[in-house]
């Protein structure tokens, strides 16, 4: 898929997280093999009372603008495509102008290949004939119809 | 257990949020092995800017109205299972009323069955003895009181 | 790390919810070798219809005030410390006033190492000689700065 929630601070205008949200996505698209159509987000705005994060950890000064990711994905993916995932998202979503790259903060959650149904009732990456482009993170993008 | 987020576009009525908990929760029971006690819910509402999902994406073309559903629930279940869950939960949520079977998009979870807790602080699935009907998904629901 | 969803129902007041948060983060720190600068959470509160919970699930009655928390961590802790965290997290919840140990339910989502980025696009614990406390829940939490 994958599929990305995105919790963001309450002050966080519908410009700034509509490019935190095209940030996130290219990251994905440019380090960790999703298509360019593969987009399926949910982002949320909370007060600083519901999202809690931590001042400081392992060194890392948080500030009031903090983003928390979670990617649910298909398994598979080596760590050095981890590790370029993550540096590519705090670099795109800090250019995108909210937040500082110290404050991008990120976890994946991996699941089968068989976990997904995009529409139809059918699990589309369960077919192998179908091409479950993120099942298979080193073989290029493509897709039925680009 | 299972666990499960249904993310919804912010039209959808207090009737059809009802009318798709309901949809959802059947599907499960009567496809994936889950009790009928067994319901534990978040339906959550989004606006179109909050809740970003692909025009079309495996040649399925998406409206406006889509739910993404992610259920958290034991591992352990076969491909079949699957497939004849997200079948069921498609016609199921589209009879319901608000979507069309396009528009139902879902992925799954997996988690040990000692990772979760019922209340009272007990790894109720840990205890074999308990019964962990979720975690035995080819034994019939059954339940101690019932 | 972990990353903690709490989801609450709406009439939980400021001070409950700040509460629970405190509740929830020392009953890890005590039972589940979280360091304690190691926070990072997510409350919600939601109405009756959109937090859907069992009446009655494996002979255990809710009310009306329940929490559903969802903790994303490292993989590799024992089961019983599994069954530590519940106990403590029912028991501190519970004291902290708004809700019954009966009401606290619990799942875990665990995930690798290597599936963390807690700022500055590095995924800290795939390094090593980082020191990823979360990662070998036997060791003592230790912490670079404190």
């Amino acid at each position: 898929m994958p599929f990305v929630r995105i919790s963001l601070r309450g002050d966080v205008t519908d410009r700034q997280l509509s490019a935190i949200s095209d940030a996130v996505h290219h990251a994905m698209v440019q380090t960790f093999n999703v298509p360019p159509k593969d987009r399926f987000q949910l982002l949320t705005r909370h007060t600083s009372q519901e999202l809690v994060c931590a001042p400081e950890y392992l060194d890392i000064a948080h500030g009031e603008r903090v983003a928390f990711i979670q990617i649910t994905c298909n398994e598979g993916r080596t760590t050095d495509m981890k590790k370029a995932l993550f540096a590519r998202l705090a670099k795109s979503v800090a250019e995108a102008g909210a937040l500082a790259v110290a404050d991008v903060i990120v976890n994946l959650v991996e699941v089968k290949k068989e976990n997904w149904s995009f529409g139809n009732g059918i699990a589309q990456y369960a077919a192998e004939t179908v091409g479950s482009f993120d099942a298979f993170p080193s073989s290029p993008p493509r897709e039925g119809k680009s």
